[in-house]
């Protein structure tokens, strides 16, 4: 996030373009949106048939004292230009307007252009956008300005303009509708766009807020008249616009002021007012910290058990605040749980003396009270930490073997073994846990085996392996763990997916395997529900861990489905839980992102449709697997169908 | 169109299969279809959940006389396997069995294996498909049996299976549904399926029947309880199903009888039925005689501008039997009303008989008779034969100028010039018809420049470069032509194009190039409507080609929109028009096939609802090039936007 808010300012035309900018930058301002050509010339234009005579202003005016100032302008399009009117006169004369005033605009190299959309649908605007953005080598943004509901177009306005009557499609269709039509239509340069969203006096329903936050906002627009003057006369925004404005500054986008100063302090005063929203952010939490950069990116799912993981990777994981002390807490519970148990075996065991005074001298290996634990997949020894500390809590004595199979981890946790555990009963095992074989069975599993959707990394497939090696009534540290599947609306991680077809040569692939991703400019389209669950120990070792599972979601209103995110929650023990759910996330922990299961091509749908997800996980000698595919409203392919594209190395 | 009917027999289990086989082929069936294994064994493994603990047939009865029979059977899965029954245990051991006898069926070398569909969705059925597909190397077809329509469902039969209720679903669900489903599932392998469609007793809707042609049908099933008996005692269909099925035959596909014989003559009286339907269809017309073997297959459309004709192309286009009466037959008019104005001028210089001597000695030369027609891209010449022959019908002096650019052409045309028409006034103008000059300008341009899709191979830019070249009262034949558009369902077509990614090393433009196609297996989802009209000679010259039209299709059932069909119909002079508007194609007339502009994405259509369609066609300095998309119900990219897939070049 950055340390000041980017607030920018529209202003009317003037030629004197280098005074306005001094003025706006003076203000506090740090960019102008400022009309390209002279309005009242395309307008002459538009009734003539002819193009103005002459262009309104030379390249020199976006010059200050000798520097250009053009990074800091973003050129406005005539409002007059309407691309898609009925009239084939205007659509013509327009659509030469418009790519005179976007060619004027890449040859001053400004950073954006704005064009305001006011129609459901755009064909021509579109198919010019895509012209222009293929025809230029300097990358150049533009910023289409949307409402954000319907209610502010005021009919005696520009959009009654030309004459043409409001269609019911105007009226049906919000302008989330107009937008999606124009980037469906864009599909192919959706990158180059970005949405200005115009905050309207009266915030509609929270739907209607939030189906936004999956689009790609560069920029709120502000009206001045939304501006209501505090008891010391200077302009403040209403409580609501407050709250809307603070959740979109998430998104790290801009706000751009318009309309007349209302204000007597000046154009300064709103300017100090937006920064100060700004400042007022909650400061990032340690999850949005972590974060930082991650957002909607890619990230390729760990294979922990094919890949030995980096240290990098380690110590990133050993820094999650919440996840070792929840498993602290829960081997701590797990041996006092365990040690009741044993002592009372103890009691039972000295109403039998005899037996018992034959093995005093060998106490230290007397299983009665000492605890055996397993750490399964130890890295570098974090989950032996939290054993020996929740061992000391609970007064237990334990005795602990960390299994690991990463060589390099095993230098780290050889050489603990013998400094920072010497004199601790900590035992080193090297390899699979999966071919586990010790002298003695555990009485307590830990691992941490869980990926972003749980089984994703194996703990399924390990802990069923090493599952021999735990005694009848041993606990598992997690016992079980449950995955969570939600409809996901995301356009930037829908564009991320098929962009990523270029680095990976299978052509297509990118598009049937699952991501890691922190989530942020996307919007969930139903709670999420139960997908696969796992517990250990298992009561039948031959039970299959293949998974099928059949979600049905309810949408409350039109959009689009552009893949699945996945969750996961586990019970380590009894009530210590560990959760990535959305609605119960567990506070500060960061080991994991959701995952995604994109689809290849976005899916519309209707409100109050019903969307069906069928998911399989597959298991065979050497691989496990994800296939998916939405069923209804309507169907897709089969992703990822016999793992073609992703599968997970057993 | 083979010249037997292909007509299969399903008949029940028994062991001896070599006996059955011997019997089938002694009755005139081709194939044969019979169960892998021993249906009883199946349902004992579903109700036990155990494999039975033997397969029922070793491939040893697959043999006849030493000899495989393998290539003439078809096998038929167990009814009883259902992979996606509700009930878990049913759905496991039915996946079982569903890939033991895939793979049986792989490992005998089957050609092809048949199983019934009976529900609305079905994911596992989809996903083991395509398992079994992607894990084959030897290519076996999977044919897919679906009911042409619900009403032969019966509540009490297999439907009701395995105790479940008939679900809503399946009730508003047509079993074209339940096909379109499970082929949007297997995307990737549709290639290996093909539908068997089971005529049903009471024929439904047309539409209902209609959209099955759009569909990869490769065998009809037909029962023997559809049969009568006629007066010799032969068993025959009624009236309406023998039209169905003549209509089916087009596809080229195969017939099987199920059900127990029922007709004294035993089962042969029922193939030889079959076959004496097969012969009893009207002689392919010699449109379908000349484009043999190119149904459903995509061409590139030629660029005549750019490239040079072949030999070969001018031969088969000369073939053409309607085309050039029709040429001739407007020339002459043309003529006839020419010369009846110019002889209206004679009469009229006659009465100034002093200027008219001046002269009668270089009467050759006035322009007062003969009439200057010109001939643009003569190839090799069979619209200056046309011309001859007009000329001597109308008995009216033509002096012919043959404009041709492509020097192969004009190697023959020369030759034809020195013998064919020695002593003709024939001239040979080499060269681009829109750089023409001449000292004397036409009465009447006569040019075949159309494409597929009227415009499409440049005959615009080609006249209106050519037109200073004719008189201000001149004709051209073609005076004018229009293109139309209409939706189109075709999984087939949608397939090739999908295919030509490979072909092309550009990923995805294939989906973005119009292509010419003989369509057969396809069905026009509503009447064409009008796309682009163009009038020769121009009144203004500098009047646009480009063109812009959004034609709006009410779509009356639930459909799949794969592509738009493009189509032409050209008036060449007053009533001469030359058509390939589906429901008005000139007879006979052989040279134009359709044209396809594809869609990336199928686009699902509810019944009663709108697709709105928008094409483009563009013109820049040196190409012509179209864009298209579909706006409604859901809008689609701009195909071909900027023409960066497909030009035609100037």
């Amino acid at each position: 996030m950055a340390s000041e808010a980017l607030v920018g300012i529209e202003l009317v035309f003037t030629n004197d373009l280098s005074s306005q900018y001094s003025s706006a930058l003076s203000s506090g301002y740090s960019f102008l949106c400022v009309d390209l050509f002279h309005p009242k010339l395309i307008h002459e234009e538009n009734l003539t048939g002819c193009p103005p005579s002459h262009i309104p202003r030379s390249d020199l005016v976006y010059e200050k004292d000798g520097k250009s100032i053009t990074k800091s302008i973003v050129g406005k399009v005539s409002a007059n230009i309407d691309v898609d009117s009925n009239i084939v006169r205007i659509r013509e004369s327009s659509s030469k307007s418009l790519m005179r005033e976007l060619s004027w605009a890449a040859h001053l190299g400004l950073p954006a252009v704005s064009i305001r959309v006011s129609r459901p649908f755009n064909p021509n605007l579109a198919r010019l956008l895509i012209n222009f953005i293929r025809g230029e080598y300097i990358p150049i943004k533009i910023w289409l300005v949307f409402p954000m509901t319907n209610e502010i177009l005021d009919p005696s306005g520009d959009d009654n303009r030309n004459g043409e009557l409001i269609t019911e499609d105007k009226l049906s269709l919000s302008p989330w509708h107009w937008w999606f039509n124009l980037s469906t239509l864009t599909a192919d340069i959706t990158d180059a766009l970005g949405v200005v969203l115009e905050l309207p006096k009266d915030l509609p329903d929270e739907l209607v807020i939030s189906r936004w936050f999956s689009e790609p906002i560069v920029c709120l627009l502000v009206h001045t008249d939304l501006f209501l003057t505090n008891a010391k006369g200077y302009p403040v925004l209403p409580k609501s616009h407050q709250r809307v404005i603070h959740r979109f500054f998430k998104l790290n986008i801009q706000v751009m002021l318009t309309g007349a100063c209302r204000n007597d302090k000046g154009y300064v005063a709103y300017q100090q007012y937006i920064s100060w929203l700004w400042k007022s952010q909650d400061a990032p939490d340690l999850y949005e910290e972590q974060s930082k950069g991650l957002e909607d990116q890619l990230q390729e799912p760990l294979q922990p058990l094919r890949d030995n993981l980096s240290s990098t990777t380690y110590s990133i994981f050993e820094m999650d605040p919440f996840k070792y002390q929840a498993y602290e807490d829960a081997i701590y519970k797990a041996l006092c749980d365990r040690s009741s148990k044993c002592q009372l075996n103890g009691v039972q065991e000295q109403s039998r003396p005899e037996v018992n005074k034959l093995h005093t001298n060998d106490i230290n290996n007397s299983s009665s009270t000492r605890q055996v634990v397993m750490v399964l997949g130890a890295g570098r020894g974090p989950l032996v930490n939290a054993t020996i500390n929740a061992a000391e809590k609970a007064q237990c004595k334990v005795r602990i073997y960390a299994v690991e199979k990463n060589p390099n981890a095993l230098f780290t946790l050889r050489s603990r073994v013998d400094c920072e555990w010497r004199g601790l009963d900590v035992h080193l095992i090297e390899g699979d846990m999966r071919d586990l074989k010790t002298s003695e069975k555990a009485d307590i599993f830990v691992s941490e085996l869980l990926g972003s959707f749980g089984d994703n990394e194996l703990s399924p497939e390990c802990l069923d392996g090493a599952q021999p090696m735990l005694k009848d009534d041993g606990i598992s540290i997690p016992c079980s763990y449950t995955s969570y599947v939600a409809p996901l609306q995301s356009l930037q991680i829908y564009n991320e997916t098929r962009r990523s077809k270029d680095v990976t040569n299978k052509v297509g692939f990118s598009m049937e395997t699952p991501y890691v991703v922190r989530l942020r400019n996307c919007q969930l389209l139903a709670p999420p529900q139960e997908a696969f669950v796992f517990q250990h120990p298992k009561k039948d070792l031959s039970e299959s861990n293949e998974r099928e599972v059949c979600c049905k979601f309810k949408i409350p209103q039109d959009s689009v489905v552009h893949g699945i995110a996945g969750y996961f929650e586990a019970v380590l023990y009894k009530d210590i839980t560990m959760s990535i759910h959305p609605d119960r996330h567990s506070p500060q922990m960061v080991s994991w992102f959701p995952l995604v299961f994109p689809l290849e091509h976005p899916i519309y749908v209707n409100a109050d449709s019903q969307v069906t997800f069928h998911l399989w996980r597959l298991v065979s000698n050497r691989y496990v697997w994800y296939e998916w595919a939405i069923i209804e409203p309507q169907p897709t392919k089969i992703h990822n169908a016999a793992g073609h594209a992703y599968k997970i190395a057993l």
